[in-house]
């Protein structure tokens, strides 16, 4: 059985890496991306450029999008020159970017309307796991279609799973960013509380982080807070516009999400002082200036 | 050199498998605990049983104590037939309760003026860590009295780190507790979204236990909600003991602990509904509550 054409939209941070272990995998490659930059590096590594999203849809069995936002995955796909007016009838839209569970099922309406599949398979893992195609990937839509992009999936990530119909991969990728946040929240009080009290943060953290307390989190982002080290690996900018996501659709659900809305505000005090492209672990700046101590001093 | 005599305080269901490990380690174990069955059972393993905590004191080189909460130990260290009536100038005592780190300070200050010295040391890793001799210990006190009880630890706990002066290893356990709490809420909020949204909670949590929003509490006591087992591996009501120390710690250090005190307020509402006794995993009753739906129905 030849390789399915594969096209791929969006080549930012995360789009550039993934096509990279795409090609690696030995799939042809037809690209497009709102800026030059991305599509030159990309065809550098062996993509033909795609004039319009359209055309990249025209010659593929396969389209992957990996943009911002749900406002962007509406204009690449369903816009002007998007992927719906080039996809033939039998061929996949998989949207990889993380947004909105509601706007997913809208986009995969409009698609099947026209005898295209859509799978939503927001990843988790960062550039980093981009990189080494070690992507966990949360995927909703048709079991029988997931069944079908699974070898494309296993190019780029690791963990992958069937979360359930479209949306579901979506929500899912929302429960980890709850998750991921709450758990910031978790080791910034604990890291307060011995800071406060004057024993070492390095010293408790080494104690704690291997039991009961302990997360990814505690373990990778913590001893960054200790370490005054606030570059990003997740910008609090995104982090916050994921949480978005999560509190609109709680919103609409009606279900109170108490930890998550409070992380929204301590992101946003760091926000307000200019931190949106600083790393999540900044949000112990905001928690410092409540308490007006400084971690380490 | 001979090994030291030890006494043990507290035969609950941490001091009885902590005594039996150190009587596997070949210490000899004088015991006292207010109630007979606990005396039995260990007298049982090999250990001798004291008429009172003084005389505990007297026949021993190091007393641990394994007790409930600060006025446990007051009592059992200060009181009338307390330790410190029958320890020698030189010996150690080590307590392993969790409880305030201010109290603590108390305590040493009282046994330092009769030549005697202590530790506070207490664990994570609950009775299971007990049983397998693999507690973490966070030890606050002089360090050249910690290494001389080290090989004490040794025989309980695998992760044993000193901290700092007295009250450090309190401090550090509570710094645990803040973490186990929030991560419990991060759990709770990730699960009572998929739900909501009508995900699986079970794929959901296989999907983002391995990644950054992975947790020891994501990966054990998560999938038990799941499952609706609310059997204690650890209880609410000793939960919110320590969370009780932890507020009222920041009450008097003027520290702002939002998600810790968020956290005590969901499981005082499941308190609020007969559920004392519950594992700490129950909190998703309260939630559940607010929400108006119940997780996997």
């Amino acid at each position: 059985m030849s390789l399915p054409q594969l096209g791929f939209i969006g080549l930012g941070i995360m789009g550039r890496p993934m096509c990279a272990n795409l090609l690696k995998a030995g799939y042809s490659l037809t690209v497009w991306n709102r800026s030059q930059p991305g599509i030159d590096e990309v065809v550098g590594y062996g993509a033909r450029a795609g004039a319009t999203p359209a055309d990249v849809a025209a010659q593929s069995d396969v389209v992957i999008t990996m943009v911002t936002d749900s406002p962007d995955v509406q204009r690449v796909v369903l816009g002007d020159d998007g992927v719906i007016h080039g996809a033939r009838p039998g061929s996949v839209v998989i949207d990889m970017t993380t947004m909105s569970p509601s706007v997913t099922r809208e986009i995969a309406a409009a698609l099947g309307d026209r005898g295209v599949e859509m799978l939503d398979a927001p990843v988790s893992g960062g550039d980093v796991g981009a990189k080494a195609g070690t992507l966990s990937i949360m995927v909703g839509g048709k079991e029988e279609v997931f069944e079908r992009c699974l070898p494309v999936f296993q190019a780029m990530g690791k963990n992958i799973i069937h979360i359930g119909a479209n949306g579901a991969g979506q929500t899912c990728k929302l429960c980890n960013q709850i998750a991921v946040a709450i758990n910031m929240l978790a080791g910034c009080e604990a890291i307060m509380f011995a800071a406060r009290s004057g024993i070492d943060p390095g010293k408790m953290l080494s104690a704690i982080s291997a039991g009961a307390a302990g997360s990814w989190m505690l373990s990778n982002l913590a001893p960054r807070i200790v370490n005054r080290d606030f570059a990003p690996g997740f910008m609090i900018r995104l982090a916050q516009k994921d949480l978005r996501l999560v509190l609109e659709g709680a919103n609409e659900m009606q279900l109170p999400l108490p930890g998550t809305a409070l992380m929204n505000q301590v992101w946003r005090a760091v926000q307000a002082d200019g931190g949106d492209d600083l790393g999540t672990q900044a949000a112990i700046v905001a928690m410092e200036k409540w308490a007006g101590i400084k971690v380490g001093e």
